[in-house]
């Protein structure tokens, strides 16, 4: 596959593409949270919350998204959240289809984009896309009419649906207010996609972010995301009111980035002494898999403290919303 | 993918988890039918057949599980038994999700129990599961306390709708009487989940059970499963209702626990001359698929004796009656 | 897998299974467009055109094939006709299941016909196949007394719903009428599906039909298709009302038919400069996914001649005719 027109510099320009840019256009799509704002922010996490109630009551699926067909592209290969969305498409009536790299017309050297104008002309409305490059989903977007392309993570650029979730989870823990309160975001904050949008999302909302992580997987523009820096662990947790664990990838030891997972996880391991200089009540973020032992000690990760299953639980309230309000964008634009 | 907690040793105890158990929370679970009553057998297979009828109709889908989410969680791969329930599950209008090893988080070191809580955390209330080692089923059973398991096969333990749509198969050869009826079941009988879960339901009901193979392949204790155990094919077949040929698996062979299959074919095949040994309304039963000319003679698997398309049709029509169950108890339980 | 039973020599006699042969049980089948009626074709593609508003309407699903359980079996992959077939299935209301050869009990040695008659007592009364022999269509509807057969693309021999596609496609360019128009079709016509039911179908509407390209990749009794042969691209595009490119596979080149794919570009690529040749108002047609540079010069793939895309969008409202014909002979012949 070749994807040539993609930048590879993380991250790419977005600019169009949140709810309720100036052109009605480009409310079909989620591309990223970058530029938010609060406003739009709360009324989402408003309507998931609502949605979330309803999920749980286990009622009939409902007919939002009706004669919807949805693409679920996943070039890289994700579990949890394509089966998320999977759950959110069908629970409103859509019709959810899956394209994955493997058993694909990709293999026969067909471009992204070429593979993605043909679910175009087979009407598929909404594309829910997950690929490696930083800014696949606006390059999409900018280049496919008829489609909202919601960005279910491209690159290192950003994870909206993750980043809504992970505010979701902060709204419950926080009784709903996200002011004068501090979160620290440990690990490879440079590669992170889901660290970016948690980051615009929570700037939006005016929490305060120290981020935190080894020097070669801290980005250069740090300071320009609007964050705190920590240099060690304990300082980032001193009085915080959630600390949010990144996923640490394997092929950063394969880089030469960090020395090894043991040396990682001797500094950057979140255990129940570092929990302990949070604030009573705070709580413990991760987007999973854990690698447990490496950026959270099972005794943390099991523990009463981490709200991980309450995160997956909110992903897909959150994915119902964006479902919803790309599809009533979609129907507002034909 | 690490299974520590999980015994190696088959069959796992099961405890929990058949229909109406004293506890109304397992009816949610079918873990197997060791231990289930007549009267609840005979109940599932009459309910079963009122299904078989409805899905011959080609009538519309049903909304008997309307809002219901069941994960098809393959962990070993099976074509037949997977599009069976997922048939059954959509013909009632069930959301039938499926989870496969091989595209899944559990290639990233995720033991099985976090995939599974992750579903649970997602709103999926239904787990039908194939896994390789004895006892998963019930293992995840005991840990997911909003989902309900159906065992699609746990290792060497159970695989309790095949031992449904096995006794559905039986009832109409031998018009609805279980009673002075004998089978015989032939092959690897050590290491058969199939052969376990139609002794426990067969037990049950009253029918005569014959067991017969290789030494090798004989649990050593087997005179506790209740049956008789013959020293021949020709024995075991003499004057029987029927006959259960069993799948010889290739890795047995593998392990130095027969010397060809050859020279099982030799001894074990079933021909038309072993079939004739048996009553003349006699039927021949096998879980599929088939090693021609190694279980069964070619000429006995085609012949009008074999009841084999019979009990793939029977296994939708069976799995419609166990999520339906499942189901109403699940709900019940909410 | 074994498939001794069908022909390995290409095209099969296929004699049943058109829509309105004399037996009414075979319009339950599309085998192919070889021998079809003039009339009928225009049915299917005014049918087709309606289908194909409604679509683009994004209304809600309908229910024309609910209690209809369609098998994709795929048993060469193939993303764009399955994902085709797959909305077409979902937006009538059917129950679509899929069946890929990698994860199945193909390779347990099952044979196609084995597995095939699972999936008809499991209650599936629509096949959509996909297989690399020619006539394996054929030989499974002969073979499979309750279920009606749609080709999706049987080796060397048909591929009827490309060829409705295409016709569809057609229709719209030349306003409707087949009569006194020309189409040259370039590339591998010997070993192409797509070819043999374009000239089926276009022979049928009264249009003529130019072929050309390599004499390997030519049949040997090319003019009994009722084709005029032209020994260059310049002469076949020359006064046409249509081009359509065909696929190189890259097998070919292996196979010693071709020296290489730039000499083949060289001869046969339809660049500018010959579709000028062609009427003012001609198309270019491609099955896909296109060799851009190989069968077609980019600027051609991209041009506003090219209908490539209207292909695409096609192939889901003939789909959806299609499945609705074939379900409802289903339903009269039940």
């Amino acid at each position: 596959m070749t994807l040539s027109e993609v930048t590879l510099h993380a991250p790419a320009p977005t600019g169009a593409g949140h709810f309720r840019t100036p052109s009605r256009r480009d409310d079909r799509h989620l591309l990223g949270l970058e530029g938010i704002s609060r406003t739009e922010l709360l009324e989402l996490l408003e309507d998931a919350a609502r949605e979330r109630e309803w999920l749980r009551s286990g009622a009939p699926n409902r007919d939002d998204l009706a004669g919807c067909s949805v693409m679920l592209a996943f070039i890289e290969d994700s579990t949890r959240t394509r089966t998320s969305f999977e759950i959110a498409a069908r629970r409103l009536g859509a019709n959810a289809l899956t394209f994955g790299a493997s058993a694909s017309s990709l293999n026969k050297g067909e471009t992204l984009l070429d593979t993605m104008k043909l679910f175009e002309a087979m009407g598929t409305q909404l594309l829910v896309l997950r690929h490696g490059m930083s800014g696949a989903a606006g390059y999409l977007a900018r280049r496919l009419p008829g489609v909202g392309v919601i960005n279910a993570g491209d690159g290192m650029h950003e994870h909206p649906t993750q980043g809504l979730l992970d505010l979701l989870t902060l709204r419950d823990a926080w009784n709903g207010r996200f002011e004068d309160r501090r979160i620290a975001i440990v690990g490879d904050i440079a590669h992170s996609r889901v660290a970016r949008s948690a980051i615009a999302g929570l700037s939006a909302l005016g929490t305060d972010v120290t981020v935190c992580g080894p020097g070669t997987l801290m980005p250069a523009e740090v300071e320009q995301l609007g964050c705190a820096v920590a240099v060690s662990v304990d300082e980032a947790l001193e009085g915080a009111d959630a600390v949010m664990a990144l996923r640490l990838q394997k092929e950063r030891m394969e880089k030469g980035l960090l020395p090894s997972t043991a040396e990682y996880a001797r500094v950057w391991c979140i255990d129940a002494a570092r929990v302990a200089r949070m604030r009573p009540e705070a709580v413990v973020l991760h987007p999973g898999p854990v690698n447990r032992g490496v950026e959270l000690d099972p005794s943390v990760a099991d523990s009463e403290r981490s709200v991980i299953l309450a995160q997956v639980q909110n992903g897909v309230a959150v994915r119902c919303t964006v479902l919803k309000r790309c599809w009533a964008a979609w129907k507002e634009a034909a």
